[in-house]
């Protein structure tokens, strides 16, 4: 099964500005979900939202990793996650990373049919993606 | 002078979405310059549109951090900081952090008044910023 990458972010252009590049960098290889702004589209988080999105990544099998902004882009995660059953929760993870070089990282293992643990574990590595040299 | 915060990222909907973010975070009290794509707005990024968000930036005094998403955004910036005056160049400094972390601690600082180097140490800080707790 795929890991569909939940892009968390208070603004609803930066998630999808955030899904469209890393879904171009891998020609469509990847699942991503944009969840960006409030349920009224202002400045904020969902977990109504995240929890829909996170729904349709784990029916039939399916892992998801969700990469968040700030904030209460995590609490809101991990409330959503709450609402989860059991048999789904288990496929979700959070990771601990920046959200643009975390997603762009993982979107690479994701798009090569990594599991849950081993996307997470690249996404993982976005804190420490020099960009300096 | 203020610093401004220029957001180079390969996708316009990213740049502006991080802009819009942190805009409204600072209540508009901090100046933004998202350069994202390439000048055709396809993904990529621009050393032509990043020297123009870094002269407006500039001129008048004024400084300017960039802050990148990934690849070619640090080769395009630094050739765009090539291409100011020295007297520019001086006042711009390229930052070493993840974009959408390093630019939300970055504008609050700026926000506040505080000098290049200031708001550059303060966007550094966003590679440690933990999300999990």
């Amino acid at each position: 099964m795929s890991v569909t990458l939940v892009i968390v972010s208070h603004s609803a252009k930066l998630a999808e500005g955030v899904a469209e590049f890393v879904g171009q960098m891998n020609a469509g290889q990847v699942e991503l979900e944009a969840v960006g702004g409030t349920d009224d589209g202002l400045l904020g988080t969902s977990a109504t939202r995240i929890h829909a999105a996170l729904e349709r990544a784990t029916q039939a099998g399916g892992e998801a990793l969700v990469l968040m902004d700030l904030g209460s882009a995590r609490l809101r995660s991990e409330l959503a996650l709450d609402l989860l059953r059991e048999e789904q929760r288990v496929r979700v993870a959070l990771a601990e990373a920046p959200l643009v070089e975390g997603a762009f990282l993982a979107a690479f293992e994701a798009a090569t049919g990594g599991d849950l643990r081993t996307v997470q574990a690249a996404a993982e590595e976005g804190g420490a993606l020099k960009k300096m040299g």
